[in-house]
């Protein structure tokens, strides 16, 4: 995907970004990932290494059988090994090469049984012979693995040995918040899953661009106030919204980010409301980057938009990623690797973030102070006196929109959008109408 | 029109109710009809003696010179017989052949006249030599004969004998109404004019599907009440608007029913209001055939809608037939005869009305009583345990579709609509939802 | 452009319309004007004497200096001669041939200079090296000269002498207004600049439409009381909104006119409310000429509509012209001469003016007396007795399409909408309704 030259400025050196959130992705990437456990743990020690010391970077823990919502935090796994033998003593597959080859939250096992017998504890995907498939059983107990259908064909008869050397016990749901307060109260939320194991672009991708995001907005001033969510899926975002059911109206925009690194086009699914701020922003940053993009419907199908977006709540949070899952055939299986996903994928997502994040720092609603008649532009130096290397029939127009339709009741997306002009050349004069006192 | 087998079976022998619905046009369409007198009767007791004899059936009979809204009950009219005579003394035409060689409401007439003192009074289609129209002259005393073209034609001159046996006298307008109580007192109307004589289409056709219609639902649980009006054209609608100014806020769908037995394609004509329950039942159930059908928007042009959706009462009635009037040449003359209908047509039409009565029993609004997150299906067997037969992730969205939408405000066809999906799997996820608390 | 007989016997003489309008426009043209002094009082003596003596004609004149809303008068500016000679001691260019010739607002200068030094203050364009442009300096003080690029490239070396006889002092701006009232106190305003010299198109033909508008309307019956505006560009408007800030509320529907004698198609240019009466109707007057029209939406950019629509007024104002400028290269030139307007353009701009302003007048919206069911038309006459020349199935739509959409909430124009009949229909529909009281 060729990039212009102004896109690399504007996102002030995101080409090294896209190469940090690579890195990042590469090694988040192998660990044995579950709703709770050390794997969460150990991922959430890496998105802490990423941070600066100053970055503040909670981590909590939610006891086993806390009720929350409708739901109860379950039992916490932990894996210590997990392997199979075949007939002649081999290990045939080892959680140790490929977390995936364990289905995850497996109960303690260890057995020997004949292959018939083992078959119905084997997932494959006869369409695709050489990947594995990501399985989970969290709230049904059972054990298994999972393999490439070839491998599976080509296990001999004869007796093998199962070593799941797992626990399933009272413990805790792990997850972090990085809260970063900006000038005011409403906050913009961040959400990432935590749960997955082994593979690239769901959710190390959403993992590393949640760290380095917050990393850059910890550098900068802040309008609103930004709210970082390390979850695992699901029983995560549960844990969190029944945790803060009072808080939650403090959240003006919202994202959940996964999948943002492979070779597809940004996706970005609306919010239930489906015309929220969010969703306008994003809408926004996509459309002007000039390239393809999809803007897709809310629907209570995906991710943890599901929770968030659910009716109590129907909070402002869309979700932003680039091939939806569902729509590639290396979905939930171990072709998701590093292969799958690419820098310059990594940092275009992250710069359509960040300019997102942008376009709703600056959308404010103004309100003209001189509303009867255009005001004299001339003798407060307005004409011509700015923007003097940009376009000066933009700018001018962009001068003339925003003093008609700064009424409290237009924002500047909707100033854009009506205008049919850049954002920024409406945000920059409501910014230089502000400052001769035209807007209040 | 080849059909499904789907269809057939769901429509619970609807092939069986295509003939019995032919046989009773069959046995409708030589009536003489006119908008009051004994036709109307004789109507009203074939209806009667197609049901069963628990089914309510109640006969009005509203005096001549009542007011009636801006209206008076006219003059009761019956025919004993009408003829005319050539100069042969042969007869030329009879109303006993075909009720439509008499030009409907003529005033009693006897006398002999000159052809061409007879041409004024005599009716054809030129354009259609073969066949007859249908004329009246309800509000304006004239007498006439229609015929065809190619008949008129030939007519040799010389004296003709005219032959009016007819009454014009204080009388009264007849009427019958089905009413058939639901659990709720919110009322669907079916409405059927019984004033067309000798046509098959127009509107034996909309009898006989009443007719069958109210006989159906009799034997069905009901949770809306259900009342069928069998009324000659306008001024019956408006007798009967006049006796129910107060109980028509009752009316929560309502459909008048005409044409249903042509070979065209179904068409729905909306209500006034445009977006009312009845029209987007009938919509759905329309879309949900798979095959071609048309909806059109209201205007104050055709049959008792005009009535039902005067400014007044503005109530939710459509319009349901198949091809509409104007639309084809056979329409109000012979050749709406009993080869113009078929039974798979008359069968098809009768399909989709029950199909939207379905609709509108079911299509309640619920609210979840667990809105905060995603309730736990697993826990409650709703995951794999309901549809087994049927497709597992159509039943899966109906579930989450139901419980995010489930928020006081959208209908079954709300959500079906928004999340494209059949409003039965929409329907039946709710139940489910239903049995376990989820939804109140 | 071919005109039907219909629409000519419509306009009531309209021709002689375009041919007088023509001459007016040819008598305006060459004037001198600017925002301020004689140019514009010899400009609305001219309208003044196109008037008959009844006609109401209100001249204003408000002193330099005085505060309107942001603004302030400026300083009054006369010419009495301006000239350029060549170093031959010949005039080069001489603003009595053409008004063009001076910069606008230039202030008196008397000098000789080098053709060097001369440049700077020279205007002129190359990409049309015939043409003259208009340029203006009202705000900034400064003097120029104004010339085709070829005379401009021909200039010898020399000294040139400079005689620019103006005066720019205290002094005052000049407007006009005609009031003709009507039987409503609710008014239709129509403005036009009168501040741009020696150019037809822009806007002698909007001086003279507006002069011949108002003669028409003077000898008619009016419901609405109607407004003329003779004003300068900007400060006329803003002075004029700045003394009658009361009494804007009383505007129901305005135009601003311009540019209406090219060969482009007329264009309506939307208020700032995008879906106002006035929209509306020009709209639907446009729609009902069966010939090409644009309809475009508002900008902030533009004529006075900048003022009338800024967002403290906001008022029904909409544009009216034929093409806008800036989408034809003659726009502020020479080349918008008295050969680039035609009568046959401003005959039809005055015509679809006019058809506007009916609609306006006609535009009501009624409630039946008899909302209950459909009246009975036949005894009060109006089936067939009106219209006897006019298409009777469009007349007796136009019948229950009033009588059905006359709830009190939908206007003439909204009825002629929804039944997609031409609005003559609906107004006679709703005249012949009210006159046997069906309607009030």
């Amino acid at each position: 995907m060729p990039r212009s030259p102004g896109e690399a400025s504007h996102d002030g050196g995101a080409r090294a970004v896209g190469t940090r959130l690579y890195d990042l992705v590469a090694e988040l990437t192998p660990m044995m990932r579950s709703i709770t456990g050390d794997g969460v743990r150990k991922t959430l020690a890496t998105v802490r290494g990423a941070l600066e010391p100053a970055v503040p970077f909670a981590v909590r823990e939610v006891p086993t059988g806390t009720p929350v919502l409708d739901w109860t935090v379950p039992k916490e796994w932990n894996v210590s090994q997990a392997w199979l033998a075949g007939p002649d003593g081999q290990r045939v597959l080892d959680a140790a090469d490929n977390p995936l080859h364990l289905l995850n939250y497996s109960i303690p096992t260890h057995t020997r049984l004949s292959l018939p017998d083992l078959l119905p504890h084997l997932h494959s995907l006869p369409d695709h012979p050489d990947w594995v498939p990501y399985r989970t059983s969290y709230y049904h107990e059972a054990w298994g693995f999972c393999l490439s259908d070839r491998q599976r064909r080509e296990l001999p008869d004869g007796e093998y040995e199962v070593h799941i050397d797992t626990t399933l016990t009272d413990g805790s749901l792990t997850f972090a918040e990085i809260a970063l307060p900006g000038s005011s109260p409403r906050e913009f939320l961040v959400t990432t899953h935590v749960c997955h194991p082994g593979m690239a672009n769901d959710n190390a991708s959403g993992i590393a661009t949640a760290t380095l995001l917050a990393a850059a907005l910890a550098d900068r001033p802040r309008r609103l106030s930004y709210r970082f969510l390390f979850i695992p899926g699901t029983i995560g975002a549960i844990t969190w919204l029944a945790h803060n059911r009072e808080s939650v109206d403090g959240i003006e925009h919202g994202l959940v980010l996964t999948g943002l690194g492979d070779r597809g086009q940004p996706t970005y699914k609306r919010s239930r409301r489906g015309d929220a701020g969010i969703d306008r922003a994003v809408t926004r940053a996509l459309k002007e980057t000039g390239r393809p993009y999809n803007v897709i419907d809310f629907s209570p199908y995906g991710y943890d938009e599901r929770q968030f977006c659910s009716p109590g709540f129907n909070l402002p949070v869309g979700r932003f990623g680039r091939s939806p899952h569902g729509t590639y055939a290396e979905y939930h299986t171990s072709a998701d690797n590093l292969g799958f996903v690419t820098a310059t994928g990594l940092n275009d997502s992250f710069a359509i973030i960040l300019r997102t994040i942008e376009i709703c720092e600056r959308d404010r609603t103004w309100t003209s102070t001189s509303p009867f008649g255009e005001p004299q532009l001339g003798r407060r130096g307005l004409y011509r006196s700015i923007g003097a290397t940009l376009d000066r029939e933009a700018v001018e127009m962009g001068l003339l929109w925003v003093l008609n339709l700064a009424d409290g009741s237009h924002s500047m997306i909707d100033i854009a959008d009506r205008a049919d002009l850049p954002f920024n050349t409406v945000a920059d004069a409501a910014d230089a109408l502000a400052a001769v006192g035209l807007l209040a």
